[in-house]
């Protein structure tokens, strides 16, 4: 009996696409640090004190995985003292809807 | 200067909204699983042939994992072999829409 009659097996670009989206959202902080720079761009320090339970070493590394994915951009402002300031990129812009709407599953769970 | 009057900090529920959410939808196989399920019942050698790359140890480490976090439940048939069934629980079910539209994350990063 062959298998493949009774089962389908995930599309190798659904299987990319949900790569990607596990990049993104997954890590303890990723999703804390776009919820805080969603409705404003925030300096490293603002960041820090937005998430106090983070370290000092884990934040520097997520922020920079984030750039490197494209859903944070770093905006050096030449200013004395110089300015720099974490923001969300515009493909993050159009995600938002769909990040918050992520909630609802522990929502629903946590739901007695 | 107070930090807080600048910043905001996400509230202790939203905090566990979250964690609960990422519990559910990370680990690298969680959501192949319930896509997978997301039509009909599966016996365990079925999904092993669904998700050829997964190894026979993380499978069954996941399988049990969702079904101690309520996103799976387990069916047990009393017939001659024994048969038994990993199916999506009904507050899953409430929640496929939202998971069906976090494969939009990924398609938006990929996309040029």
């Amino acid at each position: 009996m062959n298998g493949n009659t009774h089962t389908q097996r995930i599309s190798d670009v659904n299987q990319l696409f949900l790569k990607k989206t596990l990049d993104i959202i997954c890590g303890k902080w990723r999703l804390f640090i776009i919820f805080q720079l969603s409705e404003q761009d925030r300096r490293y320090g603002e960041l820090r004190r937005m998430i106090p339970d983070v370290s000092e070493k884990v934040l520097i590394q997520e922020l920079k995985a984030l750039v490197e994915l494209g859903v944070l951009q770093k905006k050096s402002y030449n200013e004395v003292p110089p300015r720099v300031e974490y923001g969300l990129t515009e493909k993050t812009r159009t995600i938002l809807p769909v990040l918050n709407q992520i909630m609802v599953i522990g929502h629903t769970f946590l739901a007695p």
